[in-house]
Formats: structure tokens, C-alpha cells, sequence
């Protein structure tokens, strides 16, 4: 096989890191085959000596990328007759990507607990410990008061709500990769949580829809 | 003359108003000369008999054009052979359009008073009034804690920051109405502020000296 994604995983195989789903987003955008390699937060370590890498590591033949930006960047240069990933320009991606980071943070404090429920015993030992010291509190703290969190990020949704209402995808008329950076956000959530994370009737439900509707 | 903008001034000539900056910035991208016409907030009624309409209002010729975005839409459309607004696609600005309102609420929180003060006693008469009732509260009250206010606003920039360490323009290599729209809030508070709103040695200061440089 020819092109190995090393996939966040949870138990019951369960697939929930943003970053890796951006990735699968943008090898089914790009049509090519690959295969996944179920990875726990504890197997990190052992993808390679050196400094811990982060996921998505995608393996391509024998080139190594790390860092969902780079792995599109990197499919876009080898693979130019395939859809791009940038049509018309790279730089409205870019701004997504830096845009993105502004959802996670009140998504985050919807879901941590459902992440942490999700992992197995050896995983919940490293995920529990390390998140605390990073967030100052428990995880239980850090999720309460869930209906002020759900608010935040409704409301932070914002600037994409206003864009799928006018369009049926951040990128105008059909998919690319200035959806699937936020896209990935909803499918980290979806693998992991029954929060209800956007109304049915929001138009960025039906957006989501259409998005994954590239996976098939 | 064939083309008169209608722009929003204050006392002394200031023009402050951020989408008929999004407007100037876009004749200038597109070449195309034009003559202003000073305009109060109190001479805004005079423009129409129909409801009160907003700035920026050009007159190309015999065709009149409300809203910043309809106007750049307008100026690509009609002048298609000048630099594009949009290029690559139209997605990109479509979004930058639907962010920058996030940025404009803690950048008001910072500036109102000043634009209060800017005003001549005519619009100052309508205006206090009017953005209290708004804010629920005096302009005193609501810029009070500029120091949690300017904070806000600099943390809501992290998007474009983010961006412009990497590239010079939020379009890329070449400014265009992406970078117009978020740049009429500097514009607007550089009218009749004092505020160093961002830190000379901020990304987004640099990117907002260049965007100027399309003024000239």
C-alpha cells in the first residue's frame, strides 16, 4: 500500500481528531486510495525516535509529512492533476486555517469530557493528567456550565453562518479545503459526543452534510 | 464628473467611515476616479426621499449602488478589465465580509467616544442619542476599561496576525478586497483616534502601512 495515515483513534475505533479528518477530507477530495493506522495518543511515541510528532503523519510512499497543513500542501504539489485543494487561490485556506483555531476552544469545553470517555483505560491515564495541568482545573470544571459554552460556539460560528447562507460551501460553489479545516472541527465532535453542537435548522448543519458527502 | 461617492465625514474633514473606506480602497484597486461628496450623518436623509440609506451610496454615472459589498461587486462587474477585486475567487472576501464583524464590536468599545468627539454639534445631537439607546448605556460607560477593551481587540485579530506572518496580504502576495474589508476598521479609527490600536511591531500594523500605499 502505498500511503499509510496514522489515524487518532479512540475505542470502539472510533476516528475523532480534527486535524486527521481534515487530511481524509482532503485525500477523498483528491481521489486517492490510502490506508489508515489505528493510533492511540500512547502509540504516538512509538512512530519514530526523534521529538513527538503530532497527528496526522501520512506516509506517502516514502515521504514522511507531519502537520495536516503541510500533508494538503504537500497532496496539492505531488498530485496537480487530481481537484485542488486551493482552487483559485491558497490564500483564503490559509485564512481559514488561522480562523479555525477561534472554534475549538468553546467546542473543546463542550466536549472534553465525551473525548475522555471515549478513550481506552491507557489513553484515559495520559489524556486525564495532561489536559488538567493544561486547562488549570478539572475536566469535569472545564465543561461546566454547558449551555454558556453551547452559546460560545454558536455564536463563533458566526462568520460561517453568514458565508452558508449566501453559498453552499465556504469556498463558493463546491468543496475544498477552506471547508474541510473547519469541517473537521464537527467531525471530531460527531465521533465522540451526542451534544447536538448546532441546530438541524442551522444553516452550517446542512453544510456539514454536504461536506461529508466528499467521504463517500 | 462620472463617479461621486457619498462618504461619511466628521468635523475637520475627517472621513471616517470603515465601509466607505472598503469602497475608496476599491476604486483606487480598480483605477477608477471619482469625487466625494462630504456627508454628515444628519445630511444622510437628504440623499434619497425613500427610507434613509446607508454609506457608503456611489453614483457611477446613472447607476446608484448602496453597500460596500454591492458596490465592489458592482465595480468588478462593470469593470472587468481593470484589476480584479476578487481574484482567484470571490469566496475569500465573501468570508472576510462575514469575519470582520467580529473585530468591529471591541474596536468600538475603543473609538466611539473619539468618533463622538469628531462630530460636528449637528451629528453629535443625533448621534449620542441614538448609540446609547443602542448600547444601553452611555458612550462614558461603554468604552470604560480601555485597557480590557484594546485586549479584545488585539486577541480578535489573531486570524489575520496568524496570516500575515506568512504572507504579505490576507489575498496573498497582492492586496485585494479581502484585505480591504478588515482594513477600513483601521482606516475608520486612524480618523479620530489617537488609540495605537495595534502595537507598531504587530504584523498587522506593517500589512496596514501597504494596504495604504493602494491609496496613493
Amino acid at each position: 500500500m502505498a500511503r499509510i495515515l496514522y489515524d487518532l483513534t479512540a475505542s470502539g475505533d472510533r476516528r475523532f481528531s480534527p486535524y486527521c479528518w481534515r487530511t481524509k477530507l482532503a485525500l477523498a477530495h483528491k481521489g486517492l486510495d490510502y490506508e489508515t493506522v489505528a493510533t492511540r495518543f500512547t502509540d504516538i511515541d512509538r512512530l519514530n525516535d526523534g521529538p513527538r510528532l503530532t497527528l496526522p503523519v501520512l506516509d506517502d510512499n516514502d515521504v514522511r509529512i507531519v502537520d495536516s497543513w503541510a500533508i494538503a500542501e504537500h497532496l496539492e504539489g505531488h498530485y496537480p492533476d487530481a481537484p485542488s485543494l486551493f482552487p483559485g487561490s491558497k490564500a483564503h485556506a490559509r485564512f481559514m486555517n488561522n480562523w479555525t483555531p477561534t472554534i475549538h476552544p468553546p467546542l473543546l469545553r463542550l466536549i472534553v469530557l465525551d473525548v475522555y470517555n471515549a478513550l481506552d483505560a491507557a489513553d484515559q491515564a495520559y489524556f486525564r493528567p495532561d489536559r488538567e495541568a493544561k486547562f488549570g482545573m478539572t475536566l469535569e470544571a472545564f465543561v461546566e456550565d454547558q449551555d454558556a459554552h453551547l452559546k460560545a460556539f454558536r455564536a463563533a460560528l458566526n462568520p460561517i453562518r453568514e458565508t452558508l447562507k449566501i453559498q453552499p460551501f465556504i469556498s463558493g460553489d463546491t468543496p475544498a479545503y477552506a471547508d474541510y479545516i473547519p469541517a473537521g472541527a464537527f467531525l471530531w465532535a460527531e465521533a465522540v459526543s451526542e451534544c447536538e453542537i448546532v441546530a438541524s435548522d442551522d444553516p452550517v448543519a446542512g453544510w456539514m452534510q454536504r461536506v461529508k458527502a466528499v467521504l463517500n
